[in-house]
């Protein structure tokens, strides 16, 4: 019902997004928008693509009067910083780990300026329709992304910091650990190398109900949610491929009573049993793998099938997985809000 | 495009599913179909459920002198083994892990008998829709799957041989890891508890070029056909988590010319790149958790908010990753034959 | 949201449906639905097919203790009269009016017997599963249809009167318009000829707002649903093809208040404005073409290319128009359930 | 497959549409897809509305080099001619015929500005999105559409000649008939009135077998398609309404062979047997009410629920049917194109 499509490349005029079936009358301007782009926005760190783009949304129709109308909302983003480079060594070489080579199977060709389609820069409308969906969800739903893991480097569950999280350029909620990833992801950089990570996204506040049993499982549409953005390569609820080690014993959520409500002992099922949430937190956490442009050179074909190294010059993000976070949350409120107003429209 | 819908429960009368959208002019017949219904039939052995179902398989419609017509395929398998027990036990009592929770709080009231909807036998009917579906592939495209890890026991990778995974009652392609699952699942059954587990799926010989850019993803299919499986809680992709470890360095799938064809030096990509396949096999992997079901006795509530505490008497599998092998060989056939008609709808 | 799936061919085992998106705790058995079926069955009367069917509606799953779970509800009827005749005539002649020519074109085959898939007789599946509409609108909202023309004869609406309906073959509103029509029928029936038809629906209690501007309107959907009946070949609302005759002023329905509430003085627009219901009766008329398999002989091909001649014997309806009329009743009622919840979804 | 979803409303910065399911490969510009907007464009003659807007169409992603991509094609129109003018006599009266009463009801506000999301502007769009779905055709299939009936004044079919449509402001197919419209309408314009029409389509060069039985029947989509534009309020396929009247024997358009293949000695059918097209002529037609914006007072309510008058200013169509014809070919074209990758999809 609560549906997102986005459109662009990242070299065209353009990117945008039209969301339709928003609930009239929330209140929604570009500012409300724009707090959520500039998280994802390029250039703000070193750590980070050096890519200028302002990102600067503009919301097209949908919005009267600084509130929803309950039509198809239209949001747009001008390419600002497409540079007229030489794209000649991208053109004809396939780059390993890139859609490159599968779009020229599927297509027969393909828009290569810096990715065309499959640049995450698509990403920034997801961003954007995102914060639409909070709108829908309202201040009872939070929504909330860390990076828990870097490379090997794996966070202290322990020094969880939700505050932290604003406070270094990784979405880190470990103090400690953002100060190791800063030396580790810098060392990487300068080797012409990058990195994967695992985000973790989490949802507080949403009823026990949302989802269905078999066709719209909320951990499926989740899974799915995830599993779109580029570079994901696994995706997980509550425990996880951990659950796989457990026992039943072990992996039971007792419930208790506590002040007259139903209380889970532990969420192993990370928020979801049977296709619907049960009340507790929703978690989520997926596997991004490493950037694919490097300095490095990769062996690779060429589009007429001859042997070749390539190696990425240009702004990359040595870990894609940092700006992953607010795409993560992204589209989690994306599913949440499509899934309430399911819910709503069956049960009323 | 090929579009699957199951309904049915547990202890109703029958289970069933419609399967719109197959290509015309298929040989197909019940005992096709039976075959891999077979694979996941209840009572095989003594570390599955020891439940007794037929599990016979009726086609409906769509079929014609033993084709298919390219009209909507029905099927059906009568339910035989629904013993009219006592369920008080269950009635009022919400089992940890399971639905029973979810469903109360969500429609209000459920059907207790097994799980109602929220029962796995729900899965049988997408085997049998999966055996449609390798139809819709055809023989050029092999799809196979295995128990790679149950518990904390994983295989040993390099004893992997698909020829084991018939002559073993746990789908498992390691000799050696089957004789010691086989002790160790004994004893978990016989303690009252139940266990986790992995399971891997492939499929050999899909073309470069199936999925899309970022709406209907191959991955991101996959992803959801997985998770929408009972008990799963992860789903990954080639390297999936352990990308999340490895250096763009490494991670790299590098390319090279082998007479005359492209060809991947490592999969780590899982045969999908920016949401298109790639021409190398594709690989996905299912964590599933323990079953929920269990002799044990776990802490939870009645459906009134009372404290109580429940063990689950019944027939029960011990591990429920096993029977989940064929399924999401299934979930994987019906994912990719619909992509194939997708891709032949735009690309002809 | 409340979506419905039939499946069968008028000679395989049975035909059925699946039901999803109802709302959970509605009362629904067997009878009920039964209700309805027997509005549309076959050998009522003279004037429609004298196949015989019992048209036993049977419900598999989605019902426990006789309410709604929430969860799909598969409803099957058996096909009881489908006689192992001869169907050499028309197995490889084109019956003119029928689908067997564009099914070969399309799939190469067909099941011939009984024309398959395109036999009317799915839309007995259409009628059971209206049934299960109308429960989610519930009392408030009442849907009717009638007859309002056979072949150039027309009822005279100022004698409309719905108790009529009920009391003749026709489900005509107006007593002599029937005694004429039972004459002028019997004559076509002799005459081995038939003839077309025009059906009426109405939709009283539906309150203003259900809809959407421009995706899923309510006229757009109730157009899909008349057109996809078997043997529609024209859809109009209100007004319809009247409307195209009127001046601006004469269409205007003018509003006024009465009791505090706003009231057309007129109903050009059939209760729709801008797609989304305006409080009015929902009116929408749909011509029905005359029954194409008739006794006299009408030029064809075989489908080897030879020219020929083909009578089409049989148990046929001389106005198939009639038994159309529960069929186009229980498209309104699907229509309208799903715009209900629809709503309700996105307005709360 | 071929979706187009288009989103803005009239007084807006823009309105835009995005066109999913492209083959990849087809030439593409924006002169193109101005060619077909500039048949509906405002202000061609004087029988139109005079608002002056470019509709100048941008091409914002999709198409790379002059070659459509296979990713979704964005479009985009600037609105230049939104006057800041005083609303206010429609902001809080409903002007009967239009949606004001409706998504007031619904959604509790609305975008009062020339109508908002039900604007007719919202058509250009689909003109647009037409022009794309004419290049996935290809030129084998010729789709054109004529104005045959303005108020009570039919064309005569015999006069039909396609070479007159592009030479009077009424895309009039019998000359003498546009010349006696001209008089007609120039009157109802200066009396304050207009006046309803009657559009038909047509496709030439359809192969059989486009479409589906039950599901996506090419009727029920061509109804829908044509249902949805602003105005519509009935739509038939081939003799429609008129086959009503028919006898069976009539109706039946019988079949010889000619040169070798199947020919239809009539076309009742309009092209379309059992929701599959069969070779022959795709023949639509759509009524469009008169349009409701006139300077004649007409009875009504505030939004407060007061009686009052409305006269209607500003810059209006006195037919909205004439500047229908170009919105039917296109949404005739969206539907082939995407019924055409459909077939394709599932018969290879």
């Amino acid at each position: 019902m609560f549906r997102f499509t986005s459109w662009g490349e990242s070299h065209g005029p353009a990117i945008g997004c039209v969301i339709d079936g928003t609930p009239p009358g929330l209140d929604l301007d570009e500012a409300f928008i724009q707090k959520f782009l500039d998280q994802r926005k390029p250039g703000t760190s070193k750590f980070v693509t050096q890519r200028r783009e302002a990102d600067r949304v503009k919301i097209l129709s949908g919005v009267f009067e600084g509130r929803t109308t309950g039509t198809p909302i239209s949001l747009l983003i001008e390419n600002t910083d497409h540079r007229s480079k030489d794209y000649g060594d991208i053109k004809d070489v396939y780059r390993p780990g890139h859609a490159d080579f599968t779009y020229d199977a599927k297509y027969g060709f393909r828009d290569y300026r810096g990715g065309g389609r499959s640049s995450a820069r698509e990403t920034a409308m997801r961003v954007a329709a995102g914060a639409v969906a909070r709108k829908v969800l309202g201040t009872g739903v939070n929504i909330r992304g860390a990076l828990t893991q870097m490379g090997s480097k794996m966070i202290d569950g322990d020094n969880w910091d939700w505050d932290e999280v604003a406070k270094n350029p990784f979405f880190c909620p470990d103090k400690d650990t953002a100060n190791e990833w800063a030396k580790y992801l810098d060392a990487l950089r300068k080797d012409g190398n990058s990195v994967g990570a695992i985000v973790e996204v989490q949802a507080d506040g949403v009823p026990a109900g949302w989802g269905a049993p078999v066709y719209g499982k909320l951990d499926t549409e989740i899974a799915a949610a995830l599993m779109s953005i580029n570079a994901a390569k696994g995706v997980e609820i509550g425990a996880g491929f951990a659950a796989a080690s457990f026992s039943g014993v072990d992996n039971a959520d007792e419930i208790r009573m506590r002040d007259g409500k139903p209380v889970f002992m532990s969420n192993n099922a990370g928020g979801i049993l049977g296709g619907i949430s049960n009340g507790d937190t929703i978690v989520a956490r997926m596997a991004i793998k490493p950037t694919s442009s490097i300095l490095t050179p990769r062996k690779t074909i060429t589009s007429k099938g001859e042997e070749t190294e390539i190696r990425t010059k240009g702004r990359h993000d040595p870990c894609v997985g940092i700006r992953a976070v607010p795409v993560a949350e992204a589209m989690l409120a994306l599913v949440l809000a499509d899934q309430k107003l399911m819910h709503i429209g069956q049960m009323g």
